[in-house]
């Protein structure tokens, strides 16, 4: 792992479980959607999954496609908030689209959410997107 | 409330404790943070509050002066898929600047989170954001 980040915030990326991304098409229209994901070394993934979508056909691919800078957020919510903290990492997204790619993203989304092995997420995932972090932003209320 | 969505997805609007906000300045990197806000009216607020911050010269909010256009995300997560929603307002953000405008919106992030009461958010708030929503996305796993 060589993300630029302190412990704490590397191990948060590692274990939460839902992320927010933040994509921007050529227009600079922000969109921000939650997604699963995995860090696998020092790349992130997310496919387009089996869940039921309005179209197959994401802005989040569009825009990924005309403009690769990305964001993605984790978080901590409390109402306790000395307990708060966030990790965002900045970065450039690309879609995969060799098997020899897709395989072990795939694999390790399947590894971390067992939802995906029963959907057999490899037969059946859309696009998948690599993110690699070039900047990972750390904050929380309590040092 | 004008804003064209579902009412499951207002509700969930108004309701939501923590919100991700995404900007993305005039070079087109998209940012994302979780943030607190409130819904009032058809406008978002949101203030650079009281929390420690690395700077009060947010990203957020010079990417906001650069490119007003941002997107709040609302979601809620469950290991049972089946339970999943989110609500995405897509618009344009503003800096409010004069007192007229300033005050209703914090006494509105007062009334929704007693934690900025206890802080006295009006006496310690940075730059307070108007988000005018142009246009929602709503989303459950289940209609």
């Amino acid at each position: 792992m060589d993300l630029d980040a302190p412990p704490w915030a590397v191990e948060m990326l590692r274990t939460a479980r839902v992320g927010r991304l933040a994509t921007a098409g050529a227009g600079g229209q922000p969109h921000v959607v939650p997604v699963c994901y995995v860090l696998a070394g020092d790349r992130i993934y997310s496919a387009v999954d089996a869940k039921p979508k309005r179209t197959q056909n994401l802005r989040r691919v569009r825009n990924v496609v005309e403009n690769p800078r990305v964001s993605l957020v984790v978080d901590v919510w409390d109402e306790d908030w000395s307990r708060l903290a966030w990790v965002m990492a900045e970065g450039t997204a690309g879609i995969l689209t060799s098997d020899m790619e897709r395989a072990p993203a795939l694999a390790a989304l399947v590894a971390k959410y067992p939802q995906y092995a029963a959907m057999d997420l490899p037969a059946v995932a859309g696009a998948v997107l690599a993110i690699t972090p070039a900047r990972v932003v750390a904050w929380r209320a309590t040092p």
